[in-house]
């Protein structure tokens, strides 16, 4: 397969140039910038976002706000609060006690007046998740992996990182920030990754970098079997777990709970946007690795904390999780009923060993026009995922049923669905 | 004066290596770890972060968890909440309506789900606050900085980034990463830039990037001066207001409002963090930018969207600080009135000429001392200021006055210092 995602995927163009009134060659800005959009356009994948507003209390439910008609219901399909946790109780009355406590922000940085007791509760509380000891905040789960992943391959010379071709866009950002030589292995291939790692000297500091569950195709990566190869060649291990956490595991640990791992992982990342439904992103790891990206990395220092409200709310959801696994057999459920619909009808659900539930399009105007007739005629709310997302040519739709979405609406889906392939000349494969 | 920061702080050291029991060369991680940490002990700049928590309805009073005797009640003096917003009753209505509204977060990146219409009316105030087509929302200021800067320059083939020395890490990293060339000027030299500027050639696409007040210092650059050279050079504009909007011009549109100097730059940078109290970053610029910006850069493409509970209460904040001045006349009079005392009291104050207030001190050890002796024993909340957010042999305290700090604490605050410089043996250098 080829590479799915490169941050170079804006192509050179020949620099546009005017004469100047007083004769002067000019480089014509505006040009480069409509150019650059227009490139979008032709390729089918200027993406247009939906203006929603979800309903608190009744998720998956939610209101658009296209067209001219005002607000109209919609059903939400492709949301990464995975577990409705956005609108839960404890989630919102913890929020509401902050606001009216703390405040709205936090006021600065961790170091200059933004480090709050909640902050500090809430490290302690992702520490003992992944039995690590110790953990540190970020503004987001993109910024987690940017500045970890830089700033700990600054701190090693020479260091090596080994990444699975998969790996989301932030990981990549962090690799490519780092300075340091990259080697990509394909995608849960442990010969290849063995065959890189061999290739390299002893002497070579090196850390595999990989997702344990990956979020466009849903599979699950082989943590024991990479953790081996890391023993064997002496390497740290760096593990994105964001579309995991809260979602597997006893507590909610994630996948290197589910696989009792996470003893063997150097530094576990997770985020507080998706399973958790607030935002804000984290690792946990030993103290030492914890106390280097906190008083390295740029990416931590230099920006605003999270505001207390989000991160009281991430406390109750963290908390609620580790002693509930009623959210998390919801979802499965949800998950497997929904994939089993979507075969019985013969739509191309791709394999999927999660509760991420993708099916295959293949071109992208296609993806979006399946995309649109959902949302103006059947009031179902799926995007379509695009290059660079996903690789050309693999343009799907992704579901993500959760605790909330009923059979009733799972039904009404899979029958919406079924009349747009119709509808479109797109071939339905029963099962014989 | 020497650059000031730098990303490349991490010195290199010896790669410690040991031998295993296999009798393979081992990288010993652990110990290139503990040395990056010991380096920042023997440096006198390892970072303890103060954990507190603020009171809402009364900044600038908090309580401090440092020390075993429960919480205590302290002064904050050094939040970038700087007009305490954070606590303004418009702003906590909003946040709770949407907190019950909407839920806890957005539940997706701004094109698969988290695309909510309060972020699209945010969008819309910050444009009309800046006088622009449109407006972008980030997780953060540093995001902001980081993701604008080093996609434009990937936009424009062989750009060159002409930079204040004394820019904001972000810039610096979003510089960085655009992986092209920079030059730098020194800090507010117009000579020097056009020296700069002249070398290039005409052709080379051009981006000058500057803060409008620059928070260490609390100086303002010479923004008309700047916009006369990127004209005559033909150079796109960058300032990042992020320590001046809200609290500059008339409807706080920052310094580029107040010196009518807006429609000459091309992307304006700000935060939701400080003076509108709550968290986030946005740039605002012409349409094609906003476009090309929203479909071209991964750290505003790839990651979950700013919680709508946060957004709620930014409207709010906008849309008042639009209105009132009552807030930011407050905040200058405190600065004003604080200066003048600590300058009557024979304190090293600097020259500032905005609402920051910088008290030298010109040694690390010394400045955390104060600062820890200020927490101890007067309850006053002030961090000091180290290498690298300020060049080494500058450290200092840096003092954030606002509308809610009043003369009497300002009285007890430099009774307090003196006090301690009288103790620490400094010199007071009283006015003749």
């Amino acid at each position: 397969m080829a590479k799915r995602r490169s941050l170079h995927y804006v192509t050179p163009q020949k620099l546009p140039l005017t004469g100047g009134a007083d004769g002067q060659t000019r480089v014509n800005y505006d040009q480069i910038f409509d150019e650059a959009i227009d490139r979008l356009h032709t390729e089918g994948r200027y993406r247009v976002f939906i203006d929603i507003m979800r309903n608190k209390g009744a998720f998956p439910n939610a209101r658009c706000f296209h067209g001219h008609n005002g607000p109209k219901p919609i059903t939400v399909w492709c949301s990464n609060d995975y577990l409705a946790m956005g609108q839960h109780p404890k989630v919102i009355e913890a929020m509401e006690n902050a606001l009216h406590d703390v405040g709205a922000g936090s006021g600065g940085t961790r170091n200059i007046g933004g480090n709050t007791h909640l902050h500090v509760e809430l490290e302690q509380e992702l520490a003992d998740l992944h039995g690590k000891d110790g953990a540190l905040l970020f503004t987001s789960g993109y910024v987690s992996n940017d500045a970890t992943l830089s700033t700990l391959a600054k701190l090693l010379p020479g260091c090596v990182i080994f990444s699975d071709e998969l790996n989301h866009a932030s990981m990549i950002a962090g690799i490519r920030n780092s300075g340091c030589e990259k080697r990509v292995f394909r995608h849960n291939d442990l010969e290849h990754l063995e065959e890189l790692l061999s290739a390299e000297d002893e002497a070579t500091p090196k850390l595999i970098a990989f997702e344990s569950v990956y979020s466009m195709d849903g599979d699950v990566a082989p943590v024991h079997a990479i953790c081996d190869l890391a023993e064997k060649y002496n390497a740290l291990t760096y593990v994105d777990e964001v579309h995991a956490v809260g979602m597997y595991g006893k507590r909610g640990g994630g996948i290197t709970e589910r696989d009792e791992a996470a003893d063997r992982i150097d530094i576990i990342e997770g985020t507080l946007g998706k399973a958790f439904g607030v935002m804000g992103g984290y690792i946990a790891a030993d103290t030492r690795v914890i106390d280097c990206i906190r008083s390295y990395a740029p990416g931590f220092i230099f920006t605003t904390s999270l505001s207390p409200v989000l991160v009281a709310g991430v406390l109750a959801a963290v908390r609620h999780l580790k002693g509930s696994s009623e959210e998390r057999d919801a979802q499965q459920a949800a998950a497997a009923s929904l994939k089993a619909k979507m075969r019985e009808a013969g739509l191309p659900v791709m394999d999927s060993t999660t509760h991420i539930v993708p099916l295959m399009v293949g071109d992208p105007v296609r993806a979006k026009k399946i995309s649109d007739i959902l949302l103006a005629e059947y009031g179902v709310y799926v995007q379509p995922i695009n290059f660079p997302t996903v690789p050309r040519g693999t343009e799907r739709l992704r579901f993500t049923p959760g605790p909330t979405h009923s059979e009733a609406m799972m039904d009404e889906l899979v029958a919406a669905l079924v009349e747009i392939w119709d509808r479109m000349d797109m071939e339905l494969r029963k099962a014989a």
